[in-house]
């Protein structure tokens, strides 16, 4: 008999130590009470000899969020050959090494003045990305969808175990692969396009599935990884709507228990699910949402 | 008779029709349906002749998202004299100008170097403001909370319209004054900390309640504008923790229905309510938090 969460290659290990602290507190009736709160940790980035960001992550896989950091902000190219990625726990650093010689002088000077801290988001050349998409045709039955988020709400993670967290799930059909979660939830989104580029995984037959909303930040990063279908329990932006349309990238939103809404690349979508099976979300599932807007 | 929501001097206003859009998609049933998503704006905020960042906003407050932005990022200090905030709209900039000049290109490149977009956070000299805090004495009453929580959660607001938003609440005692949305948490926060320096606003018989988690960014800022409150209704991180004790701040998280955890400054909590007269979250505030997580 297969074991539950058996398709997973990369899920969370919420009983990690290191991932979680037990801090006491008193609670609403003035008790004192232990509990579990989620640790972040600064983790310095490298290309070569250039010093290009510090995250703040849970830091349960360094050498995947550095090289889909580097990927995600086209520092580093789906061609480039990566020479080594070496991680230094004690002086909390990661090197990604290249054969190509990298400078991004001028890059790291644009960001500044694109970008906004954890407020704007970095586009510049990101918008090519949107321009010049040509994401597969593909099929995404309804059928998967509820059997995935069914798989997804109830597997073992950070976020049932502490809360604070967000989580990104990388899936075919209707089976989860990659479960990563982090403090941020691009760092979530990174450290999964790490782990594509590192396995060399194909990216035509995936679907994404995000806790976080869809703004046009989220949008690029799925057309960037070249998966053609973006699905989320949270939300939408105008902006996320508008590029998601432009790239041709199915859009799924506001996904909870059979309920969904769609706007952009609806045509992927095959409704093969007899929603008379499908529950609506129930109350241990709507506590666990609740959670989630943290 | 008082109106309700009479005590806020800034509210929300969610039929702004430059706040949000109107787009067709389909459901899960396969009906075309039309749903409001929230708009993002580019915003480019300038100190004097010094481009700074680009934040993506609602826009609703540019003035006081710029002032803010730079307050928080210490790059205007609480006794600077602004002579004046222009915002042209057709431009998408707003240009705070300051009797003192000021020139942060040092500043912009150590920025580079210690933040992730979105992903890390600036800490670089506002660990100093940690370091320095002198937060007031001051009494938290848990009636206040749940008065507050109360009336919070009924103001309509773009996140009752259209999910996928970030909302902050300056209140004093169980009144809220100022409530602030916008697609970036850090934004919101940003606005009321402009709207503060902006009207004189003092500080030390303030409470700040955020949607979003209790990380160590949003105790830094809440220290910086000294507030010595802080309440959410999702959950922390280790180094918000760790942050809030040591610049004695009260930390209150998961705070839905008649329960919250305090994980420091527990000493200014004064438990006044009888617990026997508080709800627990109803289905209707599940449904709402829900949303929330977007």
């Amino acid at each position: 008999m297969a074991k539950p969460f058996d398709d997973y290659v990369v899920r969370p290990d919420p009983h990690d130590p290191r991932l979680t602290e037990r801090v006491r507190g008193i609670d609403h009736t003035g008790t004192s009470v232990a509990t579990g709160v989620v640790v972040e940790r600064a983790l310095t980035i490298f290309l070569n000899r250039q010093e290009i960001v510090t995250a703040m992550t849970i830091n349960d896989y360094p050498e995947y969020l550095a090289l889909g950091y580097l990927l995600n902000q086209n520092m580093l190219q789906p061609a480039d050959v990566v020479t080594g990625v070496d991680y230094d726990e004690e002086l909390a650093v990661v090197v990604v090494r290249t054969e190509r010689a990298t400078n991004y002088e001028q890059k790291l000077k644009k960001k500044v003045q694109t970008s906004g801290c954890a407020q704007g988001t970095v586009f510049g050349d990101l918008m090519e990305v949107i321009e010049t998409a040509r994401l597969p045709m593909a099929e995404f039955r309804t059928s998967w969808l509820y059997a995935l988020t069914g798989k997804i709400n109830t597997t073992p993670s950070l976020y049932l175990e502490a809360g604070a967290i967000h989580g990104c799930v990388l899936a075919r059909r209707d089976g989860p692969l990659v479960y990563m979660e982090d403090v941020g939830r691009h760092n979530a989104v990174d450290k999964i396009a790490g782990w594509m580029f590192r396995e060399r995984v194909a990216a035509h037959d995936k679907i994404f599935y995000t806790t976080g909303r869809l703004t046009s930040e989220m949008v690029i990063k799925t057309v960037r990884m070249g998966i053609p279908i973006l699905v989320s329990r949270s939300g939408f932006t105008a902006w996320g709507v508008e590029l998601a349309r432009k790239a041709h990238l199915t859009l799924i939103g506001r996904a909870r228990g059979k309920r969904f809404v769609a706007l952009a690349g609806e045509d992927r979508i095959v409704f093969d699910q007899d929603l008379a099976y499908v529950e609506e979300e129930s109350a241990k599932h709507r506590r666990k949402a609740a959670v989630h807007d943290e």
